[in-house]
């Protein structure tokens, strides 16, 4: 027996399909574990690491890179690790990036396009350029209806939508600067970074624990802000600094640089991009040929690959209640929607792998049979 | 042979004397070890969580009834979880307690505190009410050379000047309420909340990790913000949720909780306040029986419990560097000063153990005696 199968064994994991927070690699968190009293003969954790130290500059700097080498980030693009999640984005972006006159266009699609409006609602110029909403975001616009402003500032999109099941598959062709959203889809696919101004992302779901946001800025975008801005609230503070402005999640981001680690040995995104495509068509197929027992909301070309939305016998709440606590009781846990909407949601981000889909999609039929 | 024991001899430890981050208690980093990938049964990290389960629910709830029983939190006092460390509060204090017309009042003892003045004079209506810069900050102001104004929004002060190693031993008697920046001494002594209308304290020095900070809100004085600032930069946003609005450093708190229990376990605030008065008594001490080998700048009544700060042969760098290389040798580690100042800097936090002390201070007065 290996000392590998040993450690599975003798800990009872959960199938965790959380939302974010949600799962993170077995071998990720062994290692924490491995050196949580003492990183490498420090005699220190890395939580008790001065952040000015040689030993934390390596880990930020393992991070920066693993980010830099895996989502292919070219050199005219700056990689922070800032704090506040998306959310604190919603406000940065605009104070960072809006240009006199010139508004901010966005593609509405959901709860968290909808939460980036509400931050421009208080003074900053803007214009929806696109909105499902009147079909309760249940596909992303297409090409066709999407008006961009002649003169806009940046573009805003959100590249996956948890709460509503989405994904953009395609970018939208802009001419202004993309910034996107991609907490919830991140690392995921390969991108192409040179179409965006700015990519945000929480940590939480694709590259670790919650309490870092990473930002990957086109460094001339950075310049446009006001330094009369609080310093804080600046991108070029973080920039010029690498991240040591003030002291910063130095633990999260070690564990972003242990993710990063984790891909590599993976063999990078593209290995990652088809276990995340595998899962995502299994458990898609399990709803489609349920003969509608399970239904997705979703149009077929917006479906996202990370989040992946249903309900059970036609919204059926008593049953779809019942499907979480049978769940929860063979160690699935995470299947209930987002209080907002309802229904049931199996969030696949990266962490996840194959064979708890497999037991997933198991459950379901078996779920499903039980009741046929 | 216990279980105990047996993981103290296998693990080196570092005896830290970081200035934060800076160390934590073995116990908290061995449990953090041991629910590392299963938290209580669930079958996954506290990293992994929703923090919207009822497990992280009740987490953030007993890092908060924590804070509340160690540091004696009256009811109209709000806890929260923020991120963004304390200078983020040197903008979301002012933004959120600033009334129309009325100054801030800053007591001016340091660097911190210049820090928050700069991001004062990005707009905000400020006086210096007193300043010991013309002194290189050696000594707090004097009661008389305090010159409040009679219609401050509130008054600034820095509880604690890590970098010049001072510490108001009591406080200033104002009519506006005071804010407070006790990133570096919270929960190092009882304090009366209710003379404070705002406490703010990155975690990272005596609470837990770096990531968190932990903001106590008199709850009418959260009433005074403008609606219209960004949601997640007004206390009242925090205060509603239960720090909960958006993703909050689930793990952070968690190790804030963690910290709490551990207070409890030694037995209180009070026995923690003289077990640091006897860590500073020790090395004050050996600083001033070393016939001016070692010397502390700052002021008698001034000197910080938590930072002590000194320099070795009439401050000659050679030697200065000297100490702290033949320090890190034997396992001492964080003794050089701040970037800005130089000399040496021994940090004090809750986490490090008189014995920790008692190793530093045998080494001073060896290091001395090979250059006596």
């Amino acid at each position: 027996m290996t000392s590998s199968t040993f450690s599975v064994q003798t800990t009872k994991r959960a199938l965790n399909f959380n939302a974010g927070p949600g799962a993170l690699p077995l071998s990720v968190l062994e290692r924490i574990r491995e050196e949580l009293l003492d990183w490498r003969g420090t005699g220190m954790s890395v939580m008790e690491m001065s952040h000015r130290s040689l030993e934390f500059e390596s880990i930020n700097a393992a991070a920066e890179a693993g980010l830099r080498k895996h989502l292919a980030i070219p050199d005219d693009y700056a990689v922070v690790f800032l704090q506040g999640g998306g959310s604190m984005q919603f406000t940065m972006a605009p104070m960072n990036l809006c240009l006199p006159g010139r508004p901010v266009d966005v593609l509405h699609t959901g709860t968290w396009t909808a939460k980036a409006i509400g931050e421009l609602k208080k003074g900053v110029l803007h214009h929806i350029a696109a909105s499902t909403e009147s079909e309760r975001f249940a596909r992303l616009p297409r090409p066709e209806e999407i008006k961009l402003s002649p003169d806009a500032s940046y573009v805003h999109i959100c590249t996956n939508n948890t709460i509503e099941g989405t994904q953009w598959h395609s970018l939208p062709e802009t001419a202004a600067p993309l910034v996107a959203d991609m907490s919830s889809d991140i690392a995921s696919r390969p991108i192409d970074v040179k179409k965006f101004g700015l990519i945000f992302a929480g940590a939480q779901k694709n590259l670790g624990p919650s309490g870092a946001t990473v930002v990957i800025v086109r460094k001339d975008l950075a310049e446009r802000a006001d330094k009369s801005l609080p310093t804080l609230l600046q991108y070029r503070t973080h920039i010029k600094e690498k991240s040591l402005y003030h002291t910063p999640p130095t633990f999260a981001i070690y564990i972003i640089g242990l993710v990063m680690e984790w891909i590599d040995s993976l063999g990078g995104i593209t290995v990652i991009e088809k276990r995340n495509e595998a899962k995502a068509k299994l458990l898609y197929d399990t709803i489609e040929s349920s003969g509608g027992f399970y239904r997705c909301p979703v149009e077929i070309a917006s479906r996202s690959k990370m989040n992946v939305v249903f309900r059970v016998a036609g919204g059926d709440e008593a049953v779809e209640k019942q499907f979480a606590q049978e769940a929860a009781a063979g160690s699935i846990v995470g299947t209930p929607g987002h209080r907002s909407v309802g229904g049931m949601r199996v969030s696949l981000y990266n962490a996840v792998n194959v064979e708890a889909v497999e037991v997933l999609t198991a459950f379901m039929r078996e779920f499903h049979r039980a009741r046929g």
